[in-house]
């Protein structure tokens, strides 16, 4: 298992744990995490805190030449609004935990020239099943659906 | 001049007296402003809250079928987050003060069925030159160049 991975995957229990949908990722420079965040529908009632918003906010204010240098790990294949800001930031390699469960705007992120790595994990998926089984009309609305 | 661009330059200009990035919008469902916003990069510390990003959090959390009756007013052309975040949530239709100084992802968002109306006005225009020229580090920062 991938180290970072695994953080992305803490954030998205601890997300599960507060109620919430059980997605997480990491911003990763230099082999550092320098920022961690999890989706916050639920917890801030946010319409716009998906996990990779939330670890972007997180990460803080940053100029182009870091976000150059960094690896976005999130749970799940980023959805349009999240892989917009991968685009805007142009953070070069987005790594994911999976994306059968939802596939996000993959095509557009690599028209903008971002690599994707998609580990296809088991335990990802096995999160979301249970997680949409549970809270289907919760998904959807994050989803837009 | 529109009703509720003016109340989105509205926005811009409350941005730029707290010392942000004078950029507006507001969401209008059935021609009721139902959120409103700005961007909020300088007074919230915020890597997240572009003008259209904060004002789809501040219209709360809704539903598929409230998005899609929507129509997104902002002084400028949205970047890739936030035309990812009107794709994201199917509102279908934008309409912008200018495209002149910033051009964002509108070729994705009509490639998604956006429709995308582009006022042209010089009010908007002239709000972000000003801007750019006194603080040209803070705007591309926010554009992530």
């Amino acid at each position: 298992m991938n180290e970072f991975m695994n953080e992305a995957i803490l954030e998205a229990k601890k997300g599960l744990m507060e109620g919430g949908i059980p997605i997480g990722a990491v911003l990763v420079k230099g082999n550092v995490i320098i920022g961690r965040g999890h989706n916050k529908r639920v917890q801030e009632n946010s319409a716009i805190l998906h996990a990779e918003i939330d670890c972007l906010e997180n990460a803080g204010r940053l100029t182009a030449n870091n976000y150059k240098e960094c690896v976005l790990y999130s749970t799940l294949s980023p959805c349009s609004m999240c892989s917009g800001a991968i685009v805007l930031y142009k953070i070069p390699k987005v790594i994911i935990g999976e994306n059968e469960t939802f596939k996000g705007a993959e095509d557009y992120m690599k028209s903008k020239g971002v690599k994707i790595t998609n580990l296809d994990l088991k335990e990802c998926k096995d999160l979301m099943k249970k997680f949409i089984k549970e809270k289907p009309s919760l998904w959807n609305e994050d989803i837009g659906v």
